[in-house]
């Protein structure tokens, strides 16, 4: 921590600060200069509060040094981390796709899409068995007989299947189906959860909330992986603005940001990013473009009549002609699909 | 739902557009304009999405026109909800003061808390025994022994207690102990908490998500209602903008707009809208002013060595003056304290 | 400046910085701690970028010291600023209401308008003589024949002429006829407006652009002051978020948040922050209790058939309650109407 | 226009709203329905408030139906525009490349600028003359002189000149030197400014403003084309949200957006919309993936010790290396650079 003091700030109101440093723990230095006194921290308690010192007499401004990520932050693991299941690794040179229908609705819908899927060159098949609504009297998924479904569709077809834990209470239940556990936006900050999660070993793919900082993205990262499970892949899938044509706006920037403040692996989801189907294909070009790792997207047998979601969902064409676009794309950045 | 038609529309997307609607449940009036053909549709389905019509051809816009929340609107309960807990009454003529520290941190601090909000004219006292904390190196509260000693303190001086519930497994254990049963800004759309809290029968006070809609917040709202819970209280406590001057935002305009849609009370909570000590006064009385049924103040009785949120706790003798600053504001809104 | 270094960082990375800084005419001094070294840099240019520093090898992160505002800040006086016109005075002990049409319409309109705000204790009377409107199909105001009119109700009732000026050229003209020259949110980084009003001498009323920070709010503050211009009038008027059901979100806090930075009076525009008639008053309340220096309100004698802004336009009984309200409110903070 | 009244709305009180659209031009169709009665209304005045229906009493809401822009929508010229200035095009197949130092320093930086952008394939040289500085005390351009520069660096190469004008009073003096009139974000809404620039017929790059929607972006272009101008330019830039790592977020998806609401070509800007020099690279990626026709970068020959936003500009270097890049993304799109 840098605190630097107004100018004028009185002998007694540095020590004062110097003190308060020195009860958190920290070793101080300081330093005097002709208009401000500079005190420089080092070493005390990770969490307190930086207005803590702001409110001080004589205080100007105080400014946090270490990032509160540790795990997550890229000097962790300067190399990147490739996270492998089964035959499949992310994080690494070829781009994974992750696709299929919002929900799992029934056998016949989850094992077209299963098949079409993979037929298209994705690695995951991914559908939702407990489905989070904003009303209480929408569809709510099928639970564990969706997940039976999803399982048995994927292993027919030799993929990964990646579906969303709700509550830590689902965990047991979903991880017996489940490649990867799939953390909604709305959860990206319910401790509980993270903190179970962190005793898993099942890889989780942690989504950012839409109004979630890229840094608490990193510090929900960082809670999963203080319980010793470092096996996750983050998710950017739009954050909330003042535009309201689309449903949110894909902040396609934090794919290079993340990639430079962390190790661990960034996909995109343009389905949730955008809400609108004819706006997926381009912004999941635009994330390969600007260097994401993998693709999480919505893909229906048949959108016009999905329970859930229709309206992002592409179309089985579509999702062919996305995957012949982003292949040429992952070739100017040195990637494979 | 209206659904406006593009110039030119033909007759066979017209029809199509209407089979869709009747499919859906919906009766269907049509509108034949001069340069726009207009279809009303009601009695439908609740939950589906606007979109599946935006993108159907021929379709120039629809509109939804049923509010989609019922039980927590204006017109449900035109003359007002007021949530009564023994002798307090929240939503009526006085407005209620709910006060406390962030934290439960021992006996000999809670005590001192819950007798200071007392002499001050404050009838609930708040304290979380459970810390949703953004890092995982931070306090995390004292659990069920800090609601004991919550209750004991509020006991010796004829107060309420409110405290946080951050999961739906710990409803039964808070319950026990507490008044009101608080639900924090990140859980505004946990929807199994939303779901249990709908079965009980303790008073629920639901935070506004910091990136949440006014329409969000009555839609969870109707999540607790549509169980059959009705006791509810609405909190509006910032939300996340571009300004970072403050942690939150406070929408001071949310208490009139809420009034307007809502039967249901709503309070402000100005410490966790601002983040900072010497603007949370202010803010009680900007919100108050604006027709705030109660506040949810932090006041700590030594803000300094607070174990959490120390920096936006009110001292002692400031929770005393704007308590007699808002005993004039409220005579403005014929109200009193 | 402080700047920290990466841990490890080495000799030559540091003499690298250190030498950017005194080339660009700072004093630095060094502080060797165990993890990091962090250089203190003052007296050097105002203006460059954070980032050239931290895209520098072995550079964490640097922080800015001073503030980039020098006259506007709090600090420069710290008494506060009172802007006397005439009788009346604006950062005073009484709060000061400005209150009138949107456009002047017709002299009808604008006496009426004079009359009623003037009896009803406001001491400004505002309204546009030239609009600045988002479609170019809109009535874009009567220019100077409308500020002939405004003058004359005014100077019949005693009252202050605010007005707004939309661009350069047309300060010699507004400055004929007003007091008060107006920057709209819009033209608050106007900065050859800015430069041109710092020449005049006819007090100027800032109003926030609907995305600017406060900190960019008082640096387009020190850009007229630069010029020679020190009275001056900030103005809160809502910011652009993500919440839509009004038309901004009025910023409640930065109220205190400006008193707090700087001497300048702020005052609060509840018509433009809300864009709702049964809004304003809810909010002229709030800012006043917030510590407001002043309110500028719309009022209109028949809002419905206002040329512009109608639906925020208050009815003339409207005003009247919502003075009688304030006057309570202002007691409370000790102030007067 | 189409009102939705209240369930139980009077008939006077429906009358009352058929009168008001009849008054305001509009020709009226009722449809009563079962719970509520709908108004479609069409033909009337363009500009009027929504909210003037709204607040009328029986009225639950009112949508308006007509997109408020009609010669910079889509329909008005199906096929899409292609501006063309001498050889060449912007919004045909080839993705066009503008780029340049933010200011022209000086001769020897200018023509080593525009050498390196043509030898790299770029079209266009940009570079400011004027330059809105947010302080006062920052570089404020070389005026003329710099325009002369620019020119004659851009006549050396074969180059197209694009700078800014800050201001109506600009145009003539920029005009006489640049091919293409750059409005920049804080301009957006400056109508006095579209108003002259609509009477020119110099071709017009518009950039969004931080806090506008792709509705006021769009209708700022019907500003300019009402006037008569259609060779514009749209440009997103990026827009201000609650993230702070990044300057701007880049709306990416505004790319798609516009193309489909819209005509007129758009270009996109990574260097303002991220502010961060390793981030422009691939947010001109991803804008080149998504379907952009153009870009706006810039870049220095020496980046360390340019005037302005040095740590925005591209190294040389790292500018082949994109244009490299972006060949291989362009095919996928069906486009070439």
């Amino acid at each position: 921590m840098v605190i630097v003091m107004q100018q004028g700030a009185t002998e007694p109101q540095i020590d004062a600060v110097i003190d308060r440093l020195t009860e958190l723990g920290f070793d101080v230095h300081r330093s005097t200069g002709v208009m401000h006194t500079v005190l420089g921290a080092v070493g005390g308690k990770e969490e307190f509060d930086l207005d803590v010192f702001e409110l001080m007499d004589g205080v100007k401004e105080a400014h946090r040094i270490s990032s509160p990520y540790k795990l997550a932050s890229r000097s962790f693991r300067p190399g990147g981390t490739v996270v492998k299941i089964r035959d499949v690794e992310i994080g690494a040179e070829r781009v994974v796709v992750m696709a299929g229908p919002c929900s799992v609705e029934n056998r016949d819908q989850i094992d077209r899409s299963a098949d079409l899927v993979a037929a298209a060159g994705a690695r995951v098949v991914r559908g939702g068995a407990f489905k989070p609504r904003s009303s209480p009297y929408a569809f709510q998924g099928l639970g564990e007989e969706g997940l039976v479904m999803l399982r048995q569709a994927a292993d027919r077809n030799g993929l990964l299947v990646a579906s969303e834990v709700m509550d830590h209470t689902q965990i047991p239940l979903v991880a017996q189906y489940a490649d990867i556990l799939q953390v909604g936006a709305r959860n990206m900050q319910n401790f509980n959860l993270l903190r179970e999660l962190g005793k898993q070993r099942t890889p989780v793919l942690l989504k950012r909330g839409i109004s979630a900082t890229i840094e608490e993205l990193l510090l929900s990262a960082e809670y999963i992986m203080s319980g010793g499970n470092y096996d996750l892949i983050l998710c950017e899938r739009g954050i909330r603005t003042f535009e309201t044509y689309t449903r949110n706006t894909m902040d396609i920037s934090a794919i290079p940001v993340v990639k430079k403040l962390s190790h661990l692996p960034i996909v995109a989801d343009p389905s949730h990013g955008t809400g609108r189907r004819d706006k997926v294909v381009p912004m999941a070009r635009a994330a390969v473009a600007a260097g994401a790792d993998g693709l999480l997207v919505e893909v229906h047998p048949d959108p016009d009549h999905a329970l859930s979601d229709g309206t992002q969902s592409l179309w089985p064409e579509q999702f062919h002609e996305m995957m012949r676009q982003l292949r040429i794309i992952a070739a100017a950045v040195e990637r494979s699909i």
